[in-house]
């Protein structure tokens, strides 16, 4: 089953904004077995979204347009389905009801506003309702069998359709093989040593299970997918392969299926009744950042210090000015008073504390930009690493972050 | 001038990597005023990239190939393009020079490799030597005026590559008419509201100036593109349409270009010598992050106390636990003491404190998820702010922060 996606906007084709909901939209498929087989970036163009629309569905079932829905003049998806199709655009009562709705909620005066024309959908449209958003998604039946679905280009909004409406309308729609797919959460490890660990493992993999490697910063999700007939056995295998990653891999197996680093360090706190706190220099706020993203964290996490100034490392978080005048604010000496000062501070019974050269400016010779020293623990026990890091910002912020809480999570674990 | 970018790889087509070469292209491409008007990501598959070269060479004069020139990939890119061209794969000697040169260079044996067919390009091929890796860049004239360009997918080379190789060679093959960009950060009101109030303007604009929303979480890009021959006269015209738009606007101007929030906010301290320092509740370090994101921000961020635990608010920030019992944390009456706490405690001239309830949990009917209060100012004279969210935790989060750092920065410029 294949699958082309249009992503629809000028401000892509510029190279203003970069296109992530394609990658997004591949990976969802996958998992249903079906296979994005091409993607198209295009203007805010009526022609030119005609013209892709009839090409690509000379070559496959379903089109996935995203973008172009937004109330302003230069959204025209709408129209150029309604073209396309060739059928009138009409009111949709129950869109109109819910902006209504909406706008007078967030206290907006819904009459002064043209939402008629924010509710239109081309005839015969199946409106799939936006609880993230004004613009609802659509899903049209061309004919002979074959689909376009229209989603708004606001990432959070195009998941939330694709989750809740459109993947489960495909698999009805487009009933395919059982795909089975088990995902473990690797840290730790590169992704090359890591291949080589799993070469025998994946060269006695039969044909029907697929091992893919799904890298991010300082992690690595190892996806097992199986596809055939019978769902039991299949399970069965799953099961076995999943059993065997997890004997070779030992402890570098930080979760499973959906769990993030920060989902994973939330459940070993809280099942060890753990009070964790942060202070966090380099990383900027970051790491509470991504800790406290999880629902329901305010369970374990107490809160942080983000000592930016050499003020605050000292008046805060108790870091002696003698310390951070003889070793640098980025020494190993100066985390472990951070990491003390906020054990006293805050009471926590574990913390994690961060100090490093982010860059682009601050590095030197001896300590280059991307050296970045962690101290975690509790009063009783710590430790410290060494992180070296590269030369881009926004990326070591990241790196410092995850790479503590991997090691957080190895601490807790040992 | 326009030109489709064809990105060539599985790993895109099931989600493993974003393609950001297209984008960087197409950035690259508009200062010299040629346009991207296609992006496509197409497989690894003969057939396929030969119908594709088909299909964008009858609707453009050039067409920019990444991709498929690594050894791995069984150079599939340039066995498309010999077929595609109707020509044989013929030794290029000066590449073959250059990749023995290049194996010695880094310690490995030469002979030991078949580095003939790496070196192998279609007959009448115009090699682009390659100073950062071993696969050549390509230019292939089709005939009838038409180009075809073949770069390697690594993000380096083929910047390297286009930089010194492709573009001064476009300029001189094709001379074509001017592009100008101008884009405006708008902040402080929704994008329904912001286009009704330029729909005069919009209107009254010539045909060759667009007008682009690009919005953004609490935040729009106005993009004017303006596109003709007289250079002199482009830029005059967007200058005034830039006025025009000022004088409408007024202070929803936050920016222009590529600014930030952040980066305005940095701007404006860094002018008035503030430091500024952040007590975050809901927001859990988010502001604090996004503020450090700016490089240089330690020369006007100070710090911030995440004041997840109640017990925290009270500690760090001398919140009175009566004003919690009383008000709850989330109230003007809490904020505003966090704010004064966090004042007192880092010396800042400025200060921001957040208390919010960021959901799916927390929520109450007399402060349902989403109700967020914000403090901000200086000891002497501060603001207080009601925000009402939506549902979805993360986005609840981000739009506190860039919702107050708009109040922020209204409060240092009035």
């Amino acid at each position: 089953m294949k699958v082309h996606v249009l992503t629809i906007g000028d401000e892509i084709l510029i190279g203003q904004i970069i296109d992530t909901n394609s990658s997004w939209i591949a990976q969802r498929l996958n998992l249903i077995g079906m296979k994005v087989s091409q993607m198209k970036s295009i203007s805010d163009e009526l022609s030119d979204i005609k013209s892709q629309l009839q090409l690509s569905l000379n070559a496959v079932d379903v089109v996935i347009i995203t973008g172009g829905l937004g109330p302003t003049k230069d959204d025209i998806t709408k129209k150029a389905l309604a073209e396309f199709l060739n059928v009138p655009l009409v009111l949709h009562e129950e869109t109109l009801q819910s902006l209504f709705r909406f706008f007078t909620k967030i206290g907006r005066d819904p009459n002064t506003m043209d939402l008629a024309q924010q509710a239109q959908v081309p005839e015969n449209t199946v409106v799939l309702p936006n609880k993230m958003g004004t613009a609802p998604g659509m899903w049209l039946n061309t004919g002979l069998g074959k689909v376009i679905i229209s989603l708004p280009g606001v990432p959070y909004e195009m998941e939330y359709l694709m989750e809740n409406e459109v993947i489960p309308k495909l698999q009805t729609t487009f009933p395919s093989e059982i795909i089975i797919h088990k995902t473990l959460l690797i840290a730790g490890i590169p992704e090359t040593t890591l291949s080589q660990r799993l070469e025998t493992f994946e060269n006695e993999l039969p044909h029907f299970i697929k091992l893919a490697y799904l890298p991010a910063l300082s992690q690595i999700r190892l996806r097992l997918s199986c596809s055939g007939d019978n769902k039991q056995l299949l399970e069965g295998l799953i099961l076995e392969k999943t059993n065997q990653l997890h004997n070779i891999l030992g402890q570098l197996v930080a979760g499973e299926d959906e769990d993030t680093l920060p989902v994973v360090i939330g459940r070993i706190l809280k099942k060890n009744n753990y009070q964790l706190a942060c202070a966090e220099s380099c990383t900027g706020g970051f790491l509470s950042h991504i800790i406290t993203l999880v629902p329901g964290s305010s369970q374990y996490f107490k809160g942080a210090i983000v000592s930016y100034a050499n003020e605050i490392k000292e008046k805060s978080l108790g870091v002696n000015p003698v310390t951070i005048e003889k070793y640098g604010a980025v020494s190993e000496e100066t985390v472990i008073e951070m990491l003390h000062g906020l054990l006293a501070h805050t009471n926590a019974d574990i913390g994690v504390a961060i100090s490093g050269v982010a860059g682009p400016d601050g590095g030197t010779l001896e300590k280059p930009v991307g050296t970045i020293w962690v101290a975690l623990g509790s009063k009783e026990k710590h430790q410290t690493f060494l992180v070296k890091a590269g030369k881009n910002r926004e990326k070591n912020i990241q790196y410092a972050a995850y790479v503590s809480l991997n090691y957080l999570r190895l601490f807790l674990l040992n």
